[in-house]
């Protein structure tokens, strides 16, 4: 087998310190990879600079992930289709908004036997109240087999090589796992490779749910002991709607990094927690809120718990997610944020 | 049935909160229970005044809970004996060191068919090397049931109303699980009954162990990745010692309050995190930023460390258990905090 080429479609915050790592993994395994690691880059110009040639030449980030030095054999490439000719591995690290746009122009251009790698967190939105994975929105489309990565990785802290973990989920696990694993596993940044690839892509988007959640009660002041029973119950809703909508999950899932350690960091060091937070304590809209705290940036939690809400209100079992369900109609202007608690004393959970 | 007697024993800021609860719910099913409970109070002089009189006159421990009012049905008694005499439940909240000599003064003094419910977290010091959970050195010696109360329950917070969730382990739980609820559960206390007891009792103890090693992350400001990964290994490890050591344990009881939940809120919010930061940022030893941080309190992670390093170490299994065993070297200052996540690189968990 020759090595394979890895493309990183993808050059913000996440995709750079994702860029640092891959950039070192293949430079290290140079018989199962080709050390040219091509990163797509959005064209931008920075202090009159081009972005992709500051990269190239420079080898840093200056716009998304200023101070860190890139590998040098990451190379920028901006346009999308170049950048991804001949790949055999797509590690994809965009908004998730931008993902079919990107899988429709990569259609036919790439190896039929190319594979994905996602490290988004959400859920595609291209049919409200019908669940889409963001995995299943890039394979219908480029018909290739997909895996994810998710994990409680907040990008700065990865980028500073400070030790975390993360899980790869890969349905093929016996067949691509191991050579999945070998791309991402460093010393500080440590993977496990599970099955249920479904589980772990649900779970990065849910945690965003129960963070919103978790900011509320904060917001409201209510202490340790409320906030993790917010967070108990939400976990709890994780795993059956993973059950409900998605059948043969595995119970050691939840506790992989994907799982309780993301739910964690994202409720105590998110920015869905903080924007929620904020909500509560300003009695600002969430978009003023969005825009004075996250930069440009967007909390995908409203919107995902508007998803999860459609869904369950079509199949009938809103009334099964208390957490869930609140923090949608909390967001919606719908129900007020100390009625939370309210919902919550007589949870599925407690009968 | 005769209604059932209860009686705390304990008066400490854990036992006021929970006598405020146990003292609403007896007066509302008196049919179950006696709405008289009385409280075991180790007498001591506030103020120029008997704590026992200041709490059957002005109903408050000014002492231990100041500022909030227990019920008119809870009565303070000096007398361990008498306290308990005739009593159908003994709700046991008092430091672990006393639990062995109040036991002592109690065989033969309550009827046989008494049963207990520990709320303590914490091992049994009486064995080094030997585990010996709290309810077993109680029903060792007192011969009777004992079902264990655990969760994620910072006093103060229980005892200002926030709403909260706390498990309970109870090994005949058809039999008693039902009243044992109903003793319990409250608008803003949740009450799960579980059957594996020893793994509600064992989350209780190991998490403040976890707690430590949480605690150092944030003294060496490694950030939520890694202390989530911190808290994410030591739950598994939590999970391997109780699976090690008694077999039969639900992976389900992780998820209660009990597991998850008080997890989170140790490593958060609690003491032993606190410490545990304060000794690495201070370079003081345990002793002392326990002396400057805790009024007097102590916390028990440092000790159940040691106590579960011994039991692993004479088991030849200490090496399966890295997070523990690093807790346990570094309060002992047999190894630097600096070394704690070299000791996970290479954890069980990852291979």
């Amino acid at each position: 087998m020759s090595p394979k080429k890895v493309t990183i479609i993808g050059s913000g915050n996440w995709g750079s310190a994702i860029a640092r790592i891959v950039g070192s993994t293949t430079k290290r395994f140079p018989d199962e990879f080709d050390p040219e690691v091509r990163m797509w880059v959005f064209e931008e110009i920075v202090n009159g600079e081009k972005l992709s040639e500051v990269i190239n030449t420079r080898h840093e980030n200056v716009k998304y992930l200023p101070g860190k030095i890139l590998p040098t054999n990451v190379v920028a490439v901006t346009d999308l289709v170049q950048s991804c000719e001949g790949s055999n591995v797509l590690v994809f690290v965009v908004p998730h908004q931008f993902v079919k746009g990107i899988c429709e122009k990569l259609v036919g251009k790439v190896p039929a036997d190319t594979q994905a790698i996602s490290l988004i967190k959400g859920l595609s939105m291209e049919k409200l109240g019908g669940l889409k994975l963001i995995s299943e929105e890039i394979k219908d489309i480029l018909k290739i087999e997909v895996s994810v990565l998710m994990g409680a990785n907040l990008a700065p802290e990865v980028a500073n090589d400070n030790f975390c973990e993360a899980t790869i989920g890969c349905k093929r696990k016996a067949q691509d796992g191991a050579f999945l694993k070998k791309l991402f596993h460093t010393e500080n940044f440590r993977i496990n490779v599970v099955e249920d690839a479904h589980t772990v892509e649900l779970c990065g988007a849910l945690k965003n749910v129960v963070a919103c959640a978790a900011g509320f009660t904060d917001g409201l002041g209510y202490g340790d002991n409320t906030k993790a029973a917010v967070i108990r119950l939400g976990l709890m809703e994780m795993r059956k709607f993973v059950d409900v909508y998605y059948s043969g999950s595995n119970l050691q899932t939840f506790f992989e990094s994907c799982g309780i350690a993301d739910l964690i960091t994202t409720c105590y060091g998110g920015r869905n927690r903080k924007v929620c937070e904020a909500f509560v304590k300003s009695g600002k809209t969430l978009e003023e809120v969005e825009k004075e705290l996250l930069n440009g940036q967007s909390a995908q939690g409203p919107p995902t718990a508007k998803e999860v809400y459609l869904m369950n209100k079509k199949s009938g079992k809103d009334d099964q997610f208390p957490v869930f369900t609140a923090v949608h109609l909390i967001c919606a202007g719908e129900m007020k944020p100390a009625q939370l608690v309210d919902c919550l004393r007589n949870h599925p959970e407690h009968l």
